[in-house]
């Protein structure tokens, strides 16, 4: 089969190298240095900065940063038919869904959990997906088999499946992997100054803000485009500091105790351990 | 030497298992039960829940809740004279401190920058302290014997020493600290409902809620005992969510990114990451 992958990044590259003995891999990057490179290293065996390679393909994979997916797919389109099976692999799919689903009939939205701080061709490697999840969200009038076709490329890639509604997965997302990442950046604005300090920082402040490392493009891209879902856990999130604060403030030993020991059990609960 | 340590919940039975080669150690715990299980262990050659153990030690250490050690100082100190040194191990130091120093001229406050979610003797290690820091906060008037005793100590169970002023120490772990479990805590309020999306729980939600799983008493008393510095920065880092969130209300493409890109920066700079 022919699988034709756009942007050679992390997820991209990734894929390619995970695929590359079971498919016939095009690679398209806008840096004719990467393809070049990809090309070199055995991981596609075509490769070009021209979507026309698309041609023909199986299954196209759109890669590229959440704010050009659309745009992308836009331009994809055009170079093929409704037998091959395009998807993505974007952190947010609502809009993108909505987008793509209009244009195109064969578009099966889809977004692998997984990924590093450090984005690029550079950290690829062929085992990324191996035992993460991988959420498909079909539009409604998606059909059957063009979800089976994205089914079986991520199982390929060593994913599990979750079909999920774009729209659950964004408010989903939302909580598990967009606040995070602004709750942990903002950390950064009290940090400021602890280089000197290095030698002290400890577990706890070094995993909270591993992820304050993470991609600033992507990230902001992600933040507008589940604008709906995060402002309102911001919201949310904003009243609980006031109430921790005014526990604190007023000394509230108990409630600050049963407070502090619910969060606890459900953080507990969830990676089920017994206490 | 005799080493008596108060306290053999995960920091004081820690510190007798990486200490009992090289001295005779006297255990006290409030539970019979843990004492029972240390002496048969082997992790103390002394055991009670009475403090009158520590009479003739070198060294006596409080490894308690930092809500007790006061207290704890107060009911030791009938039973031990100046040539004995004592420590606590709090995470807090400037109160602590400045109460103990009063009553007894032989103290010297530490602090390992060591620890688990998982507090007590059953998650104690011989080397838990095993290249990490240990801070030491003695107060103006501290004898230079007694700080060389407790650096000794702390060498001795394989930590790194830094000295440190009392009122910096809870600046500096303020941010360091306790703003990061503070935050992770309050984070849970969003995640009351993912248990039936367990397997969707990527790395990053994984590492940032981590120490929201810490003991809930003994972070309740940090909170109260820091609060002079906490309250300020929960202020600031409220004041830092409230322009993120116009920033992303009003769709500022730039200013969002570079707010990002800066704290990706400071993140990077702190592990020494080229980028």
């Amino acid at each position: 089969m022919k699988l034709t992958i756009i942007g050679l990044g992390l997820i991209g590259a990734s894929m390619a190298k995970a695929m590359k003995a079971t498919a016939h891999i095009a690679g398209v990057d806008e840096s004719s240095r990467i393809v070049r490179q990809a090309l070199e290293e055995g991981v596609i065996v075509e490769g070009s900065t021209d979507m026309a390679v698309a041609s023909g393909s199986d299954v196209v994979v759109i890669a590229v940063p959440v704010g050009s997916i659309v745009d992308t797919a836009r331009k994809v389109i055009r170079h093929i038919d409704e037998n091959t099976v395009l998807t993505d692999t974007g952190s947010t799919k609502a809009r993108i869904v909505e987008s793509i689903d209009l244009d195109f009939p064969s578009f099966v939205g889809s977004h692998p959990i997984a990924g590093k701080e450090y984005p690029g061709y550079a950290h690829s490697q062929a085992d990324l997906f191996r035992g993460a999840m991988a959420i498909i969200t079909p539009a409604g009038n998606t059909r059957q088999g063009c979800i089976d076709s994205i089914k079986r490329l991520w199982e390929s890639c060593g994913a599990s499946i979750r079909i999920m509604d774009p729209f659950v997965h964004d408010r989903l997302m939302a909580v598990i992997s967009h606040m995070p990442h602004l709750l942990s950046y903002a950390s950064m604005r009290l940090a400021d100054d602890l280089r000197i300090h290095r030698q002290l920082l400890g577990a706890g402040f070094r995993d909270f803000t591993r992820i304050a490392a993470s991609d600033p493009v992507m990230w902001r891209d992600i933040f507008f485009d589940n604008r709906d879902n995060i402002l309102p856990l911001i919201d949310t999130y904003m009243e609980e500091l006031k109430h921790l604060r005014t526990l604190i403030e007023e000394n509230k030993a108990q409630d600050l105790q049963d407070t502090l020991s619910s969060y606890a059990h459900i953080r507990r609960a969830l990676y089920g351990h017994s206490r």
